[in-house]
This record gives C-alpha cells, sequence and structure tokens, in this order.
C-alpha cells in the first residue's frame, strides 16, 4: 500500500472534538499496519474498532503488543491520548447478553475520551422488573446509551422514562425478521417515546460519539477548549 | 355479477368453529349486495369488515336498513346468528388512539360470536404507568389482544407480564420507517417476550378469531359441542 | 464475562407460566458456560436453544455432560424441572423433512415442560393426501403447531381444517424467493384462513411456548396454580 | 402526440402467434385514441387492458362506441380478428371474489383468441371441498391458470393435484403483509409442487398469453399454421 | 368516542421534561375534538404535529381559533404553556425548499417549548459555498438539526464540520430510489461523520425533542428543576 | 431418523405426471442416506437435486456408487426409470458461461424423463449476433427454458422471436443490485414480451418440470396413458 | 414564503456548466412563484420540472404567460438563455407510448442549453425489428439516453449495440414486481453490457444533464469556455 | 466444459468499442482455464475482474504464469493489446481505504486499454479540506469515477463541484443500513448534484468502461477509427 492510499484527518479534534477511528473491517491487515506505523510515527493515539481476532493476529507483532485489544467487542487502543475527564457518567443501558459486544464498544469508546459512564446489562423487557429497579439511577446521566436487538422495545421503555438524551443502538441479534438488526433499527425510529434519536445497527463507537458531543458542550472543559478555528483551512 | 361467482363455506363453522366473513374492501358495492341477498335468502348471519362508509353508501338501501354498521372500525354486521357466552373475558389491549379502528375490529368480531371482552386503550409504553395501573385485571385473562402500530413495544411489554395467550397485533399507524405497519409487525414477531403470536397488519378480526379458537377450546360449552364431523365432504 | 454481565429473570415463570430460556447463537460459548454455572448453583432448569454442535463442542466438558442435547433441532436441556402433565397432546405438523430441526425444536421444548404432543411429518400439499389422511386425528387437538417453509401453503390448508388454535411456523427452508423464510412468512400471515397466528421464522420454541400459554389456561392444573402474585415487584 | 410516437408491432403474430395488446396504464386517454385510430385505418383488431372506466369514459364517443368494454376487468376489445377455435377448454380457477377482475382479464384475452375456457370462482383453499368438488374436472385441461391473491396457497394446491401446465397468477388482493400481491407472489414461486410457472402479479392477461402459447402447440391449427417466416426482417 | 378511549400522559414533563404532544395524522376529526376539550378542561398546553389542513377545517370552529395553526408545517398550538429560555440557540439548516415543512415542524416545537433556535435554509450541498459561508455561525450551536432528503449528503457534511451535536433528519422529498426518504434515512445512518444520530424520516417534532432533551441537560433551568421523582407512580 | 420422518409422495407420477424429487440442499446426510435406501427398498428412481459435492461426499459409499452425480449443477439421478420420449425437442437457452449450472440442472431433469432437448450457451445479448444466429432453430421448440441473472434481458428478447412456450429462469449470477438473482427475477416477471412465464431463481429443476408438463400435454404418449385416477385417495 | 427561504445557486453554471433547475414537484405553487419571481429579477432564464398542471394552472398569470409549458413531460421554460450549439445531435431511444414523458422531459433538458437531440420511440425489444431497423442511425450519436420501463431490457440491448455514452433511465412504467420502477433500475444497472451507466427512476432530466456533461467535453465551444474559476469562494 | 459453453464475442471491440472480459466470480476454475486457453490460442487479450486469490491459485501454473493479478483489486491482465493513448487523464477520486479494491478495479481497466488516469484516494467528506484542496486538479478531467461507500455522501459533493462526467461506483463498505453498498447506491442516484450517473455496487470496471465510451468519443484517435461496421452480422 502507497503511502498516498490513506490521508489521516489529523485536524478532526480541533474542529470536531473527536479523533478519526480505524473502521477495521474495512482494511486488509497489511493497510491497518501501515496506518499504525503512521500513527506511531505522528505519535497519535488511535481507536480501532470492528478488528476480528483472525486480523489481530495477522498484524506484526509489534503492532499486536502495542494494541490495547478485546476480542467481545473488538476493539483496540493504540495509546490513549484523553485524559480522565471529571464528568456526569453516561449510561450504557443493554437488554441481553448479545448485545454486549456493542455496549463493550460504546465503553471502550468512552474510556478512550476519559468519559466516565456505567454500564447496566441485561434488563430487556421481558423481565421488566430488572430496569425499573434501577431506572432511578440511570434517570440522572446526561445521555442513556440503550443497546437492543430483535424487537428494541428497550430503547422505547427508557425513553419514557429517563428525562436526559436517549441515544437507541439497535443490535444484530436475532433471527428470521429481526433480519440483522432492522427490525430493532425500524422499531427504535418509530418508538412512540419523543426524542429518542438512533444510530446505525451495532454501532456502539457512533452511539458513544453522539454522547461525546452532548458531554463535550455539556462539561466546563468542553466549554472551555471549544473549537474556534474555522472549518476549512484557509484556501 | 353471476351466481357461480361466489361460494358461500357453509359448513366453515361445522369445520373450524367460525363462520365465513366477508372482507368488503376486496369487493364492489355490487358484489357486496349479492352477497347480503344470499346470506338473507338462506337466513344466515354475516359479519363484514373493511367496509368503508363509502361502500356502505352505496348498498342498497334495504341492505344498508339492515347492517348494524360501525364507521370507525368499518364494520358491518348483518344478522346476530350466535348468543352471549358465559365465558371469562378476552382482553383488548391498545397502545394509542389511532389503534382505536383496529382494536374495535376486534371488538365486534367477539361480540358477533357472543364473546364478553374488556377493553383497555392508550395505555402505550410511553406512559408505562398507565399500562401497570391496569396490568394486574388484564392478567386474568385467558387471551390478550394487544393493539399497537409504530414500534409496537407495548406488545412485548405485555408478553413479559402476562400469563395468558398474547395476540399481537401491529397497526399500520405512524410514517417513515413505520412503512405501513411493517416495523410493528417486525417488532412484534422478534419479541423478546415468549410465546407471543402475531396476526397481519390491522388484523384485528384475524386476533379476535385466534382468541376465539382458544376460548372454543376453553370454554364448556366449546367442548360439548365440539365439530365433531369429517373435515372433507365424503367423496 | 463478569458476574453483572447477565440477569437471570427467576420470577418468569410465577409471572407468565414459563421459564427464561437460553437463545445460545447470540452468546460466545464463555457466556454460556457461565449461564449453566449459575444455573446449575441456583439449581434450577434450563433450556438452551439454537446450541451449535460447533458451540456444544467448545463448552466444558462437565457442562457437556450434563447438557442433553439433540444436535438436528440444535436444544440442549439442563436439568428437567417440569412433571408429565396429564393433558390432551397438542400436534406438531411439518410439511417437508427440511422442516424437521424447527419441529424438534417446538418438541423439545414441549417436552421440556411435560407437556404431551403428537409429530406429524412431511405431510405437505405438494401430496395432499399425507395430510387428508391424518386430519381427523389432528382436529382434535387444542393446538395444533404447522410448520412449513417455501409457500407454507401447508398452514392456511390445516387452519381451513381444524377448530383449535393453529400456531404457523415458517421455516428457512428453501431457496431464492423463499429468502430465508421471508415468503413464508408473509403467505402464513396473509393466510386466507381465519384465526390463524404466526411466530417468527425458525421460531420453533416460540410456537411450542403460545401452544404452551392456551394449555396453561386449559389444564386443571393451570386453573389452580394460575399466577397469582403481581406482575411487577413492590417497589 | 406526433404519429412517430408509437409503432404498432405488425409482425407480431406472425412470429409468435400473438398480436400486439395496449396497455391503457401507461397511455393517456389522446394517445389512446391516436393508438385505435390507427388500428381503424389499418383494419386490425386490438385487445386494451388495464383501461379504467374514467380513461373509458374520456376517449371519443366514436372508439367508445366501438370498444366491446367490461369495468370489472377493464378490459376492451376492438374488433375480433380470430375465429373460435375447436380445442380444449383452458381452466381458470380463482380463489376469491376480490380475484374475479384478473380472472375475468384471462378470460377476455382466451375470448379475444377463440380460445375455449371454463371459470371456477370462489374455491380457496379456506374451503378446501370447494376445490375438490371439482378437480377432477379441471385435471382435463391442458392449461390451469390459478388465479389467488393473499397467500396463494390455491396455486400449490393446485399444482399438487393436476397433470395440465399450471399458470400461477397472484393478485393484489389482501392487506399488509400481502404487500399489494407480492406475499402471493413469492409463494407461487416458492411453490412445493413441482412445475409451477408464474406471472407478475394480477396479469390475467400474460397467463392467458402463456396458455395461448401452450394450446398454439398442441392444436392442430397451430401446429399447421406455425410462424414460419425469420424472426427478424431481412436486413 | 368515549372518554376511556384516550388517557393522556400527564406526567410526562415530570418524568421526561417533555409533554404529551398530539400525532393528528392517526385520529380523526372527533378524536381530536374530544383531546382538544380534555385539555381545554384541564387548562394544560397541546403541540398538535401533521394536522392537514383539510382536518383543521373540520375542526368545531372554537377549537380552530384557539389552534396558532401553520399550513406549511401543519403544526398547530393550544395555548402555549413554557417561556422563552435564556439559552444558546439550536441551529436548523435544511438543504432544500421542499425540506421546509419538516424544518419548521422542528422550530414551531422548539417555540412551544421557549427554545432559541435559528434557521439555514437551501444550503445543500449541490452548491456547497451556501453552507461554508454561514459554517462558523452554525458551529457555536450545541445541537444542530440537519433536514434533508434525496442523498442526505448534507447531514454527513455537517457531521464532519461542527462539534456539538448533530441531529440528522431524512425527509421524504425525492422520487423513485429516494423511496419516501429511504435512502436519506440509510444515507444518513451510514454516515461517515462520527456521532451523527437520526430520527424518523420527516420527523421535525422527534427531532427538536431530541435537541431540548440536551438543552434540558446544558441549560441552568434545567439542571435546577431536574425531574426528581420516581419514573413510575408508587404501587 | 426414524422412519416416520419421511412420506415419499409416490401416487405422485400418476396424479400429475411428474415423480417426487429430492431437494438435497434442506436435508442432513444421514436424511438423504435414509431417503435413498428407501427408493431401493421400493426399487424406484429419484432425482436429486442441490446436492452439493461436500454433501454427496458424505453419502455412504455404496449410495455414492449407485448415484449418477454431476458437481456442476450439483445432480445426482439414483436409477433411471422413464425411457428415451420420441417428442421435439426442448430448447435450453443460457445467457453466459455463469448460468450453465441452473441450465444443467434443467437438462439433467428432463434427461430423467426422456425427454430430447438441445442447450444454446452463452448467447446474452451484450452480443446479440449470438441468439439471432441460432434463433430459426429455437424457433422450432414447442418450450423454450431461457436461463439468464444480471439484467435477464435474453428472456425478453427471446419471448419477442419465438412462438413456443417461453419460460424463464432468473439466476443469481452477478453482484451488487442483481441481488442473488431479485433483479433477474423481477425483470423477467416485468417482460415486456407476452405470455413469457417465469419460475423460481436459480431453479431450473422446476423450469424443466414446467417443460414437462406441456411436452406431456403435447405428446402422444403423454395423451393416451393421462392420469385418470382421482386426485385423491378416497376417504 | 421568506426571501432567506431559497437560495439560488448562482454560480453553478460558472462551476459545473449547467444551471440550477427547480424540481417543482417538492415545492408549493407560492414558494414556486416567489422563485419565478426573484428569476425575473435577476434576469436569468430557469428550466422548471416536475411541475403538475394543477400546480401550473395555481400560478400567478402572469408566471403562467412567461411559462413556456408542455404536460405530458410536466416541463417549463422560464427564459431561454442558452442558444443552439452545433454539435452531433444526442439520441433519446424510448420503449414504449409510456416512457414517453421521461424522453421527453430529457429532451426539453436538452433544448434549453440548444443542444440538438434526435428522438426514436416506441422501439422496445418486444419488437425487436424497429430497434434494429434504426441502429445505424443510433450508433452516430455520441452520448445515447435509453428510457425504459418494465424490464428496461432495451437499455442492456443497446449498450451491447453502440459505441458511445450509454445513459439508462428505467421509468416507473408497469405494475406488480415493476415496483414503480424498481425493476428497471435493478436490470439496467445488472446489465450484461458494459459501461451501461444510470440515473435515477424517471430521471430524464438528470440523463440530459449528464449527456450535456459529456457533449460540453467534447464541443469546441466547451473547450474554449471550460470553467476555469476555482470550485468555492475566496474564504 | 465443452468447448460450445463459451462464445466469445470477439466482434465486441468493432462494435461498441470494448474488448469482452471475463467475470471470474461466476465461473469455475475449469471454466477459467479454459476461456484462458481459448484466448491464448486466438492471440487476443483479456481482461479478469473479481478473481478471488483461492480461485487464482486453483488456476494451471502456466496460467498463473501468463496472468498479471493484483490481489487487492482481484484483477487479472492476459496479454495487453491497447497502446498507451494521449489524451486527457480520468480522475479516480475514492472516500476511503476500504474503497481502494473498486478504485483499483477501474484503475486496472482504464490501464488494459491505455488510457491515462490519476487517483485521488482517501478524501471523504468527514474531512472535508482533503478534497478541497485538491479539487481544482480534479476539475481538469473529463471523466470523474468518484467511489464512496456508506453514505457516498461523496459523490454528490463532487457533483456539484466539477464539469466533466461524474460516474458514481456506490461500494459495499460499511455495515448494518450501509446494506452491502444499497444505501450508498441509492444515495448516489438520488444525488442533489445534477447530471451524476451511477454503475453498480463495487463495479469499477463498469465505471471505467463508462468512462472510456466518453474518451472515446473525445480522443482523436477514437474520433477517426470510430467503428463504422454494421451492428450485426449480415443475415
Amino acid at each position: 500500500m502507497a503511502a498516498t492510499d490513506f490521508n489521516l484527518d489529523l485536524t478532526r479534534h480541533e474542529r470536531i472534538g473527536l479523533d478519526e477511528a480505524v473502521l477495521a473491517s474495512a482494511k486488509t491487515a497489511a493497510q491497518l499496519a501501515a496506518i499504525l506505523d503512521r500513527a506511531q510515527n505522528l505519535g497519535i493515539g488511535l481507536l480501532v474498532t470492528r478488528l476480528d481476532p483472525g486480523k489481530f493476529d495477522a498484524l506484526p507483532d509489534a503492532h499486536k503488543a502495542r494494541l490495547d485489544y478485546e476480542p467481545l467487542s473488538r476493539t483496540g487502543v493504540f495509546l490513549r491520548p484523553h485524559q480522565l475527564r471529571s464528568a456526569p457518567p453516561v449510561a450504557i443501558v443493554s437488554a441481553g447478553t448479545g448485545d454486549l459486544p456493542t455496549a463493550r464498544e460504546a465503553a471502550h469508546t468512552l474510556e478512550y475520551y476519559g468519559q466516565p459512564y456505567r454500564e447496566y446489562a441485561d434488563v430487556g423487557v421481558a423481565g421488566l422488573w430488572r430496569l425499573l429497579e434501577r431506572i432511578d439511577e440511570i434517570r440522572l446521566a446526561p445521555a442513556v446509551i440503550v443497546v437492543a436487538g430483535m424487537d428494541a422495545a428497550l430503547i422505547s421503555v427508557v425513553g419514557g422514562l429517563v428525562p436526559g438524551s436517549v441515544i437507541g443502538v439497535p443490535t444484530s441479534v436475532g433471527y428470521g425478521v429481526a433480519a440483522e438488526g432492522m427490525a430493532a433499527l425500524h422499531a427504535a425510529l418509530a418508538s412512540c417515546a419523543p426524542g429518542v434519536v438512533v444510530v446505525n445497527i451495532d454501532n456502539g463507537y457512533g452511539a458513544a460519539c453522539a454522547a461525546l458531543r452532548i458531554t463535550n458542550s455539556l462539561g466546563a472543559r468542553a466549554r472551555e477548549s471549544a473549537p474556534r478555528k474555522s472549518a476549512l483551512p484557509a484556501s
């Protein structure tokens, strides 16, 4: 792969408060290695998502050693450039065990940016008491990431009970009409609870970024260091 | 329309415990009038569904006078051949005002057969307390018809709380991804609550028939007068 | 996997008359092992569905020894907490050999709960006489589970011939327009036979649970021991 | 409309044994009138399909007078160029009253070509005895056109009972998942009965043409007067 | 319509900081009138969305007089219970003239709650300079609602240029593959810009509610008066 | 597998002139072996379709030795019960090399029944002269099976040039919008050529059966030995 | 409508060689009138597409008088700012009478820019000789716009016969699986002829713009006056 | 494979200025080897696309040695029959690293024909400055191939900035709603930029052929040596 084949967006954080991340599923191991080399040369951190164990294993050993990798969520972190924020924790609520990989992708993304969070796992509506036992704590979060597949009913139920931002993440858990997450996606978008927003199927990373856009606006630090430069380079 | 264009299934009740009903949306007013004439000559009752007000108005006055018609649910009853049963009531639970036409179609169908029922309207999960206030009563029904559009989350929530049969009826309420009820249908079929069954979109009639198949098995009268004849005529 | 990653719904049977089951396809072998450990510690039975032979093999030997596993239907039973009921048998009717895995999933589920059943295999409508030969027996069942892929015509034909509940299970058998069961699902939901209900594609487990909700209402034992507690824990 | 806007395919009958027909739904009343003028000048017959009553009314009176029009099937015939054939009748079998417009479109098309046919209406599988009573007669036809909407189960059932060609015509009758005939189409194409062929939704005209291609091969006249010229004009 | 047919969720604002709104498209004029009567008796404000001019005209005159109605966005306001907030304005960015009804629905919703906003209309990417001229001002908003149909490319472009929350609203503008907004919806959900969230097609109301959940967390007033009561009534 | 798990339809040929065939893709190797055992015991022939090389290899050696298997089309023949007919050959026309497996499945099916045929391979419309060179010969066939993927334009072009029956077989050749054959299927069903009929995607077997239904009616032998018995067993 | 609600892209021609056009279907009559006022004040020409006769009639008389409007294609021209080019004509080939509105939209667009063109109407492949008679002339065009609905087979056939650019325009002509043009679109995109390009369904305007991009590059005038300014305004 | 199983279209270049290419994904290794043998015997060049590394490895060594193969784009070239043209370069613009295989397929196709090109990789709109930095150079190309997955927003943005032909190639990069490239395809076809044309998902080969049709018309050589023979062989 020639050096001109990729073009790291190094001014992204300055522009929008988020770093570029690497979607590993769309890249070969050779392309990933070249990108990690570049990051190392520049001394910048990188979040790698959708990195299958097989592709991780195919990376050069030196890269594997430097990558903090978790197979369940398929995320890897290459250097951690951000310090822990003192901010109210984001809530990550998930319906079943099968939704954990996506919930963990969101958790790792928040962690990369130093954003505190709390996880509430396996609280799907088939056993509603599991959610209701913990709802008063969840209601304190400025943003609630709700991860659910199949009917995604948990997203609507949470949307009707909490005042903060509710970011629905439909997952591909299920079979038949679940259709790789399309049923959950459509249910979440058609939610009867007002102001629920949605990201792509299994997109824990995107949900975390959406929560970060909110906490960036919210937190004192974000207010102080808000991007001030122009959105585009002077031509 | 020639007399040979329709073929009333007069042995259906004997075979399956349900009468033939007339789906008016697939018929012209002239075809409907011919079918009602035949029913009158035979002295049999008929349930007419999906009868738009415009088509009702286009019927001959004599037929209109004999048809007990309700525009909201678009159902009409032509004679009532069945007596009131002494049976535990079926519950009809609906999420919002827009789901009422379908809920009422179910109610009229049960009424035609003399089956008692109770309605619980506008108890969607965006305001969950509305359902929880009444759930202990709903749990007593042998069959619960749950009518909901958009995300159809109410179907899953009820499915996780009641022990009787839960018959989900997705409705075409909503817009965009609601897709004329497809989102609700898929969510209901992918429900995380076990043993929830589903009928076609807006099919209040079918849900009521499914409930009747259950109460037919359940009730003493059904046990006594169960269809005994062969399923097919002797050849 | 941390202990907080799953949350067994131990009051589900008390609430709805059905135990929580484990959908193995959405879980890793490690997550499954943790759940089985918990069940063993609690001394409760568990039904495991969609357990591929590969994942079964990856379980610890001790768990494998305790799991009564059948590869065709991919179901496993871990302890059997329910006694055989004296109840009329549920009928399980299937169209072709390819539908057997789903029909057997339904059968294993009924067996787990002690519910008697009878199977009628390979009676698809391309050779209609195979069904008609046995229809008088099938008509005696309070609930008939009909398992069929491709055109799912068997579901409608049975729906027009039997008085009990008809629970259609479309299967993913077929190719091209069969579309992994979507053609069968849509045909079943659009059935011309009244009161047919449908569950998700290949969902033999769900169909059996729906039949159990019916026989729970029906049977004397169910009537005596009906859940009486509130649907939600006191807050 | 300029004369060059349409191009009647006057050699089609010579090539394939069928005349060009006019699909009125894709044309304005002015375009239709121009085509009928041309046909009149050439002295050729024309079959007009999908002609809504409103568009028929908008035609010039002279054309209306010459067009033999039936509103239920929306077909019109402008001159009848073909004599009655002495051939075994094609069977047209339809499931319900709502399928009659399509069945009649097929009937009018056969009539235009002088092909004998017999209609079997309202014999859907919800009341299977209606079909079984008449199946021995239907089995004598060289081609059976089966018209059915919703689950289209009738197409499979007939396909398993008759030896001649079975041409399935799914119809747009139904609602919800019936999806304007897509459920019926997919079920017909996925039929478990071997050698069933299918045409587009509501395409009674096409089914009749397919039957004519068969009876053209079959009949003595067709054998004698088979198209002999080259398929393309000499260049 | 009986009084029990609807169930206003009067504790919703206390629970989630948003009032119940009325989706008029799913209700008859008679149902709407009954709901407005109830609101008037209770002295509460109501936001009515998707109210077609024809249905507005069919309301009783007294209701029409009290409803502040705008036909372009089809929104009506019945009393205004919220005062103007002193909060940074939300940005509403729209691609073309056809997207204005949806953008205005968002604007009216924010206005109902007293939330300041600024509109940036007709800045679609076919003429990218129109957006770039105003991007530095847009970047100051804590939440940016981006309304776009067809390819919805504007949502991704804005997502790559601003640091605040980006709420994409796909619209049904377009034809053919635009598919009533499905192309725009899918493009927005698949956006290459990180942390973009999406609501249902044409759902300007939902986007505004999502922005309000953010500004509720953000603003001083929201921080002071955050809902403190339990999410569910004491049972 | 218990003996009751399958139910060979031994009267099918008597009823419809076609034998039951075995769709191997929906069966395990063990189920196939049991079915072949039964066929051997009964001394009947069997056509096996969709038999992947891997599954063929997994059969017992004795079965493999008796099965005449071709991997390209994945068909196997177990005994050949039918003699060569003296009948005009069916034409099998295919667009590209990728369509050959399906064309060959049709060829093997015709061969099993002794029906003569001729193949015209790789004559797709991108090089139209390849078809036009051979069209005069193709026009002589009573039935033309046209096998094409991607745009399936060959089906329409042949439909406009030949007088016999045209049976379109869309194939799953192609990528992207070709969508596993859905584009070809829809194009074939929407063909502008009159009287073209269609079978499921990649269904060479079904197309051949449809051709056999035609040649059964056509041929002298078929006329003499037409099924005369009733369609159903006496009950 | 406030003046800030639209934003004419006045530098578009300078940037890309094409003027902004107005898609009337997404605008109210009042919005259209405001845009035409602006154009008149600026003295610029405008092409208006998808202008239904009803909306045209609702415009102020002064605008109607100035708009050169054709109802069949629903296009209107407000001033003609471009002179006739001396360039080889673009070919516009269409399959049937129902495709004429789209073909004419393309023709009016080319006319607005002074680009010569020739139309070849009603040459669909069901009567292939109609195309082959004229193909040698069509082959001389640098760009061929092919307009076809239903199976869109004409697009592939032309793509295999001409050396210039082939721009396929699928149309919404047809019914059932034609699915408002989706079948034609998918067939065109899956074309077996190499290098065929496609625009949105019924998008005659877009096809003409694509042809203009080609002839702009091709013609001497285009070469001389090629846009030289920067794509974006200096910031 | 018999010699009659394929039919190389040797007059294609004479007819349309492009050679036949081989889509390897639809062929077995044995079929590929037979085609390469034929090409070698005829001494003609061949471009092979979609050749997976596994299938390449399965070719006979002699063929592997003669095939210039690149695994990333899966293209192979067997002899290069065309000389380098002196023509302005085509631009190939791609959004991300995952789009490179498709962009390279286009590049290899242009190279096979001797057409100069320039690549602009990883310039997606999430970091818009990357495109704007290079847009003035891109604007000089007569044809711009834009390769983008997910939201495909880059296609619209380029379409609004360059005057030459814009050929959009949606790719299957992405997950969830990206739906194997359908979201990108629909967004590209619904582009708000005028005159953008589109090819099938991942079809870099087709996009290059479309560019060649343009540069064939454009270039002096193409003008001199334009195909003059008839499109069809004399019959």
